[in-house]
């Protein structure tokens, strides 16, 4: 009774997505004829490889932001639709490589590129789609998108490394964490909106409210998605959670139940994160420990309180259909967590 | 005797890259400070894996091209200093991921960046360098260099996959392996030199004999590269050779040899190259059969005719002191296999 209910209110909640996917179908069916064509290459490999990724699965939530950003303007040209492909490249070039860097063999349920194709192909398909997107960006022709797109790009990178040397390292602080998922994650979130401001030639306060809007939903976005890893509710609507905490990754649920624990919980953080030194009960009594400090929880707050910023950036936008799904989206995102 | 007359035609040869260095020597010196500043981070673990690439070695070849182009034309602008930056930052990047894809963890006789500091970490500072390349690329806001430099981009990794796709291929004709090594290699050493002649604003017809010099400068260097790794003379002079035997590369004088060779030689290369079933003694029977067929001496008569091509397009310029130099730099690249 109580799983029929979740995945009733799961159906529910996904309708924003579904609701934006709608209001731009046109736009994103071009986007992906779009994306077809231009990964392509006369080795056969590239886009045999780059179509397992990009055609097979994913949400195209970045592309689908810059649609959106771009009605909200009341653009009506087509920049947007060529845009929106590069966003989704350099976000598929960036999935190839930290596959490769997590070595990872699962993603979406699918086994990996670099586990069907290997590392190298995984690593070079990367290089090849990074270099195509900014071979897209220049025939648009706008420096102003390219210094964005570039910036993002080279925030991204440094944000892996700098996720790289907190792996495992259970003294993370909450500042770092943020940091990271900052450039990882949001910072092409605000990338991918603030084109759409751009394309549309709107004036500075808009770009930067669409930026606004990107960066704190893709920081609400990363930290629930962190939260789902430890969640019972996933684990009843069978997709698999635990994936972090088995490679050790410290995300901001451990970061509270660390900081909130005692010295004997410490020691269990230390050694099944640290040391990755794990038995079967544990993931069970890191569950227990989150539940016990709230971690989860709170968690879900903190993606509050940046859902909230997301929410008043777009106050500056005429009333409309394409703000109420912008703000519906914002739920989503947060809401996946219940 | 033999080898003191070998060390004296090597330092003979060597003086055209030098008298290149000597002839753009501030402009070198500021490509390199630019090169420290640009590569800084926030983060750490950036410019240490960087600086241990970038700083520690390499020729500057390329960048060396892109100051000379723009003698050349010449240019009395500044901008050629942060456009061969980036294309050092370019082919930075480039090595950075090679070495993941080869597995390699030797270059120029030091410890290859992914030896040191992991792999992971060399994917992600190669993304860096990649995406900080276009910025300071964005920053000069030329979209004709833009276009020059994503373009080369997205060609040499094609051409790293297709050389991934090729691997441990003996049937590779000769024609595949020229359209690897011009994607790989000859691709940025063109469109370094094709960029000194946009920052100066010259004509097309001078544009494109930069980037022909380049092009074909390139598949010549790229050509006496793989012929040296079965050199003799290389091995008096106490360089490693025999390296892409061991990985089972096949290279042009290795096809030569293949294609030349009868069904037993076949067979040698097929154990050794393909399954990489190798004794002590194979190195030597290699080279053995590579005299026999003249597979070293009829590649560098493949070298020495793009060699011409290159020699040719430097016809149009005026005569000078770069001319020369430029020349002498074709002859530099060929020569050094003797």
């Amino acid at each position: 009774m109580g799983v029929v209910v979740n995945l009733d209110e799961d159906r529910t909640k996904k309708s924003s997505l579904d609701a934006l996917k709608s209001y731009v179908a046109d736009d994103l069916k071009a986007v992906n004829q779009l994306i077809l064509r231009r990964m392509d290459s006369q080795v056969d490999l590239v886009p045999q490889l780059a179509g397992h990724i990009i055609v097979a699965g994913g949400k195209r939530l970045r592309p689908l932001l810059t649609l959106g950003a771009a009605k909200l303007c009341q653009y009506t040209g087509d920049r947007h639709i060529s845009l929106a492909t590069c966003v989704e490249f350099i976000h598929t070039a960036t999935l190839l490589h930290d596959d490769v860097v997590d070595e990872s063999h699962l993603r979406r349920g699918q086994e990996t590129a670099n586990a069907l194709f290997g590392n190298q192909a995984s690593v070079l398909v990367g290089d090849f789609l990074f270099s195509r997107s900014f071979e897209i960006m220049i025939e648009d022709g706008s420096l102003d998108v390219l210094r964005i797109l570039s910036h993002a790009s080279s925030i991204i990178a440094e944000g892996e490394v700098l996720q790289l040397m907190t792996t495992n390292d259970t003294q993370t602080s909450e500042d770092t964490y943020l940091e990271v998922i900052k450039a990882k994650t949001a910072q092409l979130f605000a990338a991918a909106c603030r084109i759409g401001a751009v394309v549309s030639d709107r004036p500075r306060i808009e770009e930067e409210a669409l930026e606004s809007y990107g960066m704190n939903l893709g920081i609400a976005f990363q930290l629930i998605d962190d939260v789902l890893d430890y969640s019972a509710k996933q684990a009843t609507l069978g997709k698999s959670i635990g994936d972090d905490f088995k490679e050790g990754k410290i995300s901001l649920p451990v970061i509270l139940a660390f900081r909130r624990g005692d010295e004997l919980e410490r020691e269990f953080w230390h050694r099944t994160l640290e040391k990755l030194d794990q038995n079967e009960d544990d993931f069970a009594h890191a569950l227990h420990l989150m539940e016990k400090h709230g971690a989860l929880k709170d968690s879900v707050e903190r993606a509050r309180h940046y859902g909230a910023i997301a929410r008043d950036s777009l106050g500056i936008f005429k009333d409309g259909p394409i703000k109420v799904i912008f703000g519906d989206l914002i739920d989503f995102c947060i809401e996946r967590a219940h």
